[in-house]
């Protein structure tokens, strides 16, 4: 069967009666998470929604004095702009230079020491919230009818309790899923289903299994001594009754997952959970008329674009050069978003950008190949538009997003650290001449496209949704009520075990109680005869 | 906050360039099923796919010789449609009438031969199926590019795994839901999670839980013995090599559950499990003149719709005089489908109709109640049109959705066995004078319809999908590629145990040497001194 019929999917909106808009309150966010909220946003607006937005003086990437759609309620924190950015310099040089010189104990306990500073830093921002009686009397006389978080930033399921009012979040993972998992009491079986950040896929060995059921208990452990406890201390303080974070967090009423079964692997998941990866994805603009025509240039032989992300503009002047030699021995022109001094390598074949229109380079019918950081909007970009990947992955979720694409065939990976140009060259070439890397790049763009509503749309219905019932008690699973010896029947297993075992001892007792009665008068009859 | 946007999502279909339609083969099913089924093959028809019905020649529903926009594929069984029939009234029967009058060991045994006898009777049809050469050759010849299938008779994973095509399933439940957990890999804690025809909802205490643990484990066990095994020879004789019913059943690509969360209570599911309840469900149409002038002479106390469904068209003449003796006593007109002899205490405000529009009465501004015996297509119109029920189940899964409903608020549940006048007047008030029953009926019916997309277009959607694709293999968990101890960890835990016994058992070796050595020293020195 050759099936050509090309299903669209149109929202028509039929507005009846007046259009009273919803208030919606979004939490302060940061970089790639904030570019990716953005389209909701707009959408939102355009939907009669009145967005506001909290915005700490000490964002990098959200400028409460731009001219936008959105109202911003700007609020203080004792934290500078500079110091806000010299954390993200310390936390980038760690995870690009400093690990590889490092042993297992030190990158651990530096790692460990970079946590508990941003988790600092996310407790000063959250304070110019709470402590702030101004913003908190602004918040409770907002009448907001939804709170909707990216909680890369903790404070918002605080908050959405305090003013009562219901809570969406939007988030594209939380380190080994611990906020899914444990307060969102997402099943998530350690058989089958990677840890986030733990670089494993959903086909696993014994090795890999025993692994990933490790990852998860003992970062269960870690996070329980070192984050959770401590939220719990100072949301109590602040609403001084005893208070658990991960039981607020657990009233989100829906979960805006940014993934789908493009790039991630089926997993169970719970009705209140909506996979919508790729919210941001749009067809391609024509592109500004020197690049485009930079672009034609490159022939049959196309473009590769080259990104690191909103956060790594450069890189040292040592892998600098190293990658711009490998690129000099392509025979694409290469598209390179780099704000660093221009490497000496550098070829004829590639320009440097401050910045370049990624998507829409992305959906040129030139392009060739992706070289990305993997940071998850990239990945996404690349996935909507068919366009096989080189990954040179860092930090966070990087690596991990990475794999799903290598292993679904649509990757190859090169380690930053040891980088070099041989590596970095063959892997372009790989991706590109081997032709599996397209096709699977393209299959992956089929199932992106092929299903029954835009992600973006899903997102939307889901927000209102939440704003019109208020709340979504109906997809809300029973398990929240539940402790975990029950979740898992413990209580119900001891029980049965117990009446077994009682059962047997009292079979056993009886039976041997019957072989002496019985025993016993032989012995009597036979001493008696 | 009042939001009063309406949002009417409207599927329009761009079809670009020609047509050229899937070819759909349909496994045989019967009564509410085959009636549940026929709207998404009529949508199916609409959108230029050929759609072909396996038709067995003792098929009480279905008629392959009645004008239908469906092609049939009528094949023989070696049954006569009399005995389906006396099959039929005899299961019936024992739900009906000789349960009551039975010991719980007496309604086991019975139930269990009533069981094989079904299973029999199913083997049969499929017979029909597979040991007609003609049969075989043309569904090989169709070059079909799908097998659609509700599962109540067993066979269609066999058939599709023989002409290696896609499966779609279409179902309400499996008993203790066993295939969908056991084959189809759907997480289902027993803690939250009530098995079908346990008559349980989310919300179990304890002994609930103990209960819902020991049922799905007895079933399993009985499944495994008496059906499981039964159908793998069955099976492996017919493909001449060792087969596994189940993992044919866990190849079905996407399951269409007619249940969602107006009705069935949250739990975990996987991404290829859709639930499209209330499929068949449209906006009411004008009633017949007749009856429409009979229901407004109701005037403000309005109608009560009654109907057994599709298989009870009456019952014995005591339980007949009772309920109509009952219908009597209410303000209400009723229209009661009923082919049986008149009752003497029939009222005159209640009609007797051999066939009525359920759907469209239930949709009538005048219905007040539904007097229903709890099938899942009934159920579903009133959710659809907010009309508050009175469940009178018998059989099946019909008491487990009628306390679905009943734990939603919006239903009151009378025995059949036991039922009495007065039961059913007071039920038949109750929904209807307690403003709460009619307000969750209307919150039911709010869920049912704000949801992303309707369930028929989402189940065709999927059905699209599924040609399109030739499969559906991204949604696939691999939790199929486990068995039961690796999916729980078992083998990764047993591991870890001999580990850490290993460890503590060399640490308490090696103190005891060391303490050994140490005190043996002493004593020697002390000897020595």
């Amino acid at each position: 069967m050759e099936l050509r019929l090309s299903v669209c999917v149109l929202l028509v909106l039929c507005v009846t009666g007046s259009v009273n808009g919803g208030r919606i309150l979004v939490w302060y966010t940061e970089a790639s998470h904030w570019i990716n909220m953005k389209p909701m946003l707009e959408t939102l607006v355009d939907r009669g929604h009145q967005v506001t937005v909290l915005v700490p003086s000490a964002s990098m990437f959200m400028n409460s004095s731009e001219p936008s759609r959105f109202q911003y309620e700007p609020f203080n924190v004792s934290l500078s702009l500079e110091s806000m950015e010299k954390f993200v310099e310390e936390f980038l040089q760690f995870f690009m230079y400093e690990m590889e010189h490092m042993n297992y104990i030190q990158v651990y306990f530096r790692f460990i020491e970079i946590m508990k500073k941003n988790f600092q830093t996310t407790l000063t921002l959250l304070e110019g919230v709470v402590k702030s009686d101004t913003i908190m009397k602004k918040l409770k006389e907002g009448n907001y009818d939804l709170l909707f978080s990216d909680p890369i930033y903790p404070g918002s399921e605080l908050i959405a309790d305090i003013l009562g009012i219901p809570l969406v979040f939007s988030l594209r993972f939380s380190i080994v899923n611990n906020w899914e998992r444990l307060c969102g009491q997402i099943p998530a079986p350690p058989s089958f289903v990677p840890a986030s950040v733990s670089k494993l896929t959903d086909k696993m060995d014994f090795s890999e299994r025993v692994f990933n059921f490790l990852f998860y208990a003992l970062q269960d452990i870690i996070f329980d001594q070192f984050i959770w406890k401590e939220v719990d201390k100072y949301y109590s303080e602040v609403k001084g009754t005893p208070t658990s974070a991960c039981e607020l967090v657990g009233k989100t009423n829906i979960w805006l997952m940014r993934t789908y079964w493009d790039f991630d692997f089926p997993r169970p998941f719970l009705p209140n959970f909506k996979f919508v990866g790729g919210i941001h994805c749009r067809p391609a603009k024509p592109l500004p008329k020197d690049m485009e025509e930079f672009v034609q240039t490159s022939g049959d032989d196309g473009i590769v674009i080259f990104s690191l992300g909103s956060m790594v503009k450069n890189v040292s002047s040592d892998k600098a050069n190293t990658i711009a030699s490998a690129l000099a021995q392509i025979p694409q022109k290469v598209l390179w978003r780099y704000s660093g001094k221009k490497p000496d390598t550098l070829g004829p074949n590639t320009k440097l950008y401050d910045w370049i229109p990624q998507n829409d380079l992305l959906g040129h019918p030139k392009a060739r190949a992706f070289i990305t950081h993997g940071g998850a909007n990239g990945v996404y970009e690349a996935i909507y538009h068919g366009v096989p990947m080189v990954g040179i992955p860092m930090f966070a979720e990087q690596p991990d997003n990475m794999m799903h694409i290598k292993a679904k065939g649509a990757a190859a990976i090169v380690d930053f650290k040891s980088i070099t140009t041989e590596d970095l060259r063959n892997a372009i070439k790989t991706v590109i001449n081997d032709k599996s890397f397209k096709e699977n790049a393209m299959r992956l763009s089929r199932i992106h496209h092929d299903r029954p509503m835009s992600p973006l749309d899903e997102a939307v219905f889901w927000i209102e949704f939440t704003m019109r019932n208020k709340g979504a008690k109906h997809l809300r699973v029973q398990a929240h009520e539940l402790t975990w010896y029950q979740y898992h029947s413990l209580d119900v297993l001891t029980f049965i075990l117990t009446i077994v075992l009682l059962l047997t001892f009292i079979f056993i007792k009886t039976c041997s109680f019957c072989f002496q009665r019985c025993c016993g008068r032989k012995k009597t009859k036979t001493k008696a005869e």
